[in-house]
């Protein structure tokens, strides 16, 4: 049914060539992307199912953030690092809070109380915490060096960037470790499901009846509509991020807003209707496997993969984020902690969830 | 007994008319606010035995704070908005920091361990911290838009206080929410007084043959009482706000140590009293419920609400706290969290929090 | 064995007395402070046995830091504030990051899943918390200052000198309360091993039957051993502290990074060691009583002891502390409470901590 939408891909390449309105070839692009994400979802976990379960289940981790890395790499190269950031900022704001909180809420207005292990949630949180720290390194080591000294030097701004590097390279780490650790030491803590935020994956589970009958691609289909999809994103993206300054300027919104709030959702579409659909299906478990799972991985895996391609791509891409950012996300960090711990949920929690998402997104609208 | 203490309310009115030393007015108007906020909640408590009981509750929660709000309305209308805002520091870190602190003290001198549900303290750390990230939006907001820009325009101003409107609607409607869960969907988790902070209410469920005991007032009684203690509170309040800068000069004490230390312990005298007597009976579980229940409904309920009332009176009230203010509560929502978070306390955690409310309010001293 | 390492005090005495290079000096007079340091704790451990168990761990704990003190207070002495206050940071988080992190990974290799009680991390955590509260006063009392007045007046200096004696007695008074909670009013709770961060003392619980084969000392050679190790280390730490700005200054570290990692590793090598011994044998409650234990009175006992030093010796030690300091400590204390909680412990927990300790490090590295 969301395959209908691809429809948009062809159409906003034919705006793009009569030079339409910019904020028309945003919007539309916008909306083409979520189909081209969801595809390569799918084709991944078609992929995966001829290549064993823990194999296939690296793969879907591994390409469940592929989109949104596109999308990231040509915004990169068209040097929109701040967009690049915000949007990272908004993917992890919009996981952990937005979908999260909306799942439990949607899962709460049928059942009175629901329960999920708390297992899963520790450890996410204990990883999403890590790269807070990591991430944070740099950011309060420009300030405390703009307090001292008058101003960035370029000498600091080359240490900045080197210590971006490093980091970068010690979240790579840990999050191989916790690949390792998920998938073959403490397997037996963990279903697969859990960990993999790949959308369609999640939806298989539901019940294995449903998945029988779902048609199997063969593995040649499956690796062309993988670079189909692939190829479309990076051409739609082109899209979208030659019309996100105009469009952004006319409405009077902030880059940071754009790109945390409006690209943060536009990204995580797909994840965040499958993990609502779980939810009301009293799955609430799997929805907080998407939801922490997706916040971790865009930490520890598309952040460093990001710093990585700057370095390859010579635009550099620190890890030096604005003060808003960093508390936002870290103040997140914490309520989603106190709310998830007691491994019990209800709709008042989502509510909080969610309302702590508005509340930082009023602020977010704010920052010109 | 408290009720002894009426006497001073026509003193200072008194005082006030042959312009007496203000210092004089200022103290003997603390004193004076004391039994007219224990009348005010003595007669919710009364007029609700004859609304049923989640009439009765809510009659009693939403008047818990009429005397802080009272006062608070007072000194915005004087322009006295940074002392308004240091007291509601002051409020919040007296009721989770000293009279929780003091409370585990009193029981953990007479017992070695005191158990308490988590239910209710997780829910209310939850609700606080909430509040905080509230509060904490629009401080960041102006402090990053100071690094950035050289000062804060009046345009910037404006969109201040245009956050501080939106996120006040924003905090109330979770406060409206979590009245829903607590006396509507999920009244089971909860006893009624555990939400309540009114203090007749609790010291009533000490034991129900006191109570048989007292005498129940008439509707007519109770109706004038309440309009009769608000009255008083609304004039000597009047006094207290016209003393205190001219106190606190002679005193040397900055307006902040003013706000938060000594308007934030007057103003809470009650609630003290009845949390640690209800402690050294054994029921820390009530004090617990006064201290939390009465930190949260500062932060979400009488901020809002003096948010609203500043609209009104076009006397803008911003949420823009000292980046003190915001550390200190959200440091003291933390370490709340990790005492309260085990369900046992002893006389060790109790000091602990004491200690940290002194140090706290040490720093507030070397302010000025 | 350690104790072969003895040699290198006289071999670093005779190279001062021929004006030896700095760097070879520091490196020598480091190495030479892990055995004198570990003669300390022996000599204390061996001098608790003639005193009776509660008095015995008393003298373990108070004498347990006496080599961080000793080295801490010749360094204030030559005016290396800065240098003490980083050691001090790097205590910290050396303890609760890297011993703590490396024992779960020790013992992580070994065993699939390491449990450990509750309750004594949770009485750390909490008071280390306590801890942080009383060192981010005054630090952030001084950037408040600083954003509102244009610079830092003498006047100001005066206050923050005093808002941090007064601060230093309130932590004392914390320390002290803790000592009667642990070792009288509910010793029942602790076993006194976990209390006690000295070696020798873990490592003799280890077996009642090494501990019997080994040779009680005499009360006398306690003593004298005791006298003469601490007068190896104030002749030690004088030489250390003598080369140490040569040395930072030909390597390019800066003050911050010798003193946080160099001389915190230096300082709590022993600790290490036998926290990693004792994890591999399974015994991670004791590791993690040697870690959470030894960070929490560096805290809580060493600092009030430095500042009352420095105001015997006039040489005022604040605790004024970097933002880059106070926000790693932090943030180091967050993540240790949500690794610790559960109650269990994994390899990866362990890889965690230790990176959050390299990704700190990192950070110390760049600031000059």
């Amino acid at each position: 049914m969301l395959y209908l939408l691809l429809i948009f891909t062809p159409i906003v390449i034919a705006l793009e060539f009569i030079h339409a309105n910019h904020i028309v070839i945003f919007v539309i692009s916008s909306v083409a992307l979520i189909p081209l994400a969801k595809l390569i979802g799918d084709s991944t976990e078609q992929l995966s199912l001829y290549y064993g379960s823990t194999l296939g289940s690296l793969l879907n981790v591994t390409f469940g953030n592929a989109a949104e890395i596109i999308i990231a790499i040509v915004a990169i190269n068209a040097g929109l690092i701040d967009l690049v950031k915000a949007s990272i900022t908004g993917a992890i704001l919009g996981n952990i809070l937005l979908i999260f909180g909306l799942s439990i809420l949607a899962g709460g207005f049928r059942y009175k109380e629901q329960y999920f292990s708390q297992e899963n949630v520790g450890l996410q949180s204990s990883m999403l915490f890590l790269a807070i720290i990591g991430l944070a390194i740099p950011t309060i080591l420009v300030n405390t060096l703009n307090v001292k000294g008058a101003d960035v030097s370029i000498e600091n701004q080359t240490n900045v960037q080197i210590v971006s590097d490093i980091l970068a390279f010690l979240l790579l780490a840990v999050y191989i470790s916790g690949i390792i650790f998920t998938f073959f030491t403490h397997k037996h803590l963990f279903s697969t499901q859990l960990y993999s935020n790949n959308k369609k994956d999640q939806k298989g589970a539901e019940s294995e009846k449903e998945k029988h009958g779902t048609v199997v691609w063969t593995k040649k289909k499956s690796f062309l509509s993988l670079g189909l999809s692939m190829v479309g994103v990076i051409v739609v993206s082109e899209m979208l991020v030659g019309s996100v300054e105009v469009t952004a300027r006319q409405f009077g919104f902030g880059e940071l807003f754009v790109g945390a709030i409006i690209i943060g959702i536009v990204g995580n579409a797909a994840e965040h209707s499958s993990a609502i659909v779980l939810a009301r299906k009293g799955k609430i478990e799997l929805s907080i496997g998407i939801a922490a799972g997706s916040g971790t991985q865009i930490a520890l895996f598309v952040v460093p993969i990001l710093v990585i391609a700057g370095i390859i791509m010579n635009q550099p891409f620190s890890l030096v984020f604005t003060l808003f950012e960093l508390v936002t996300i870290f103040l997140a960090a914490i309520i989603l902690n106190l709310i998830a711990r007691d491994g019990t949920s209800n709709w008042f929690e989502g509510i909080m969830l969610t309302f702590v998402y508005v509340i930082i997104a009023v602020g977010f609208f704010f920052i010109k």
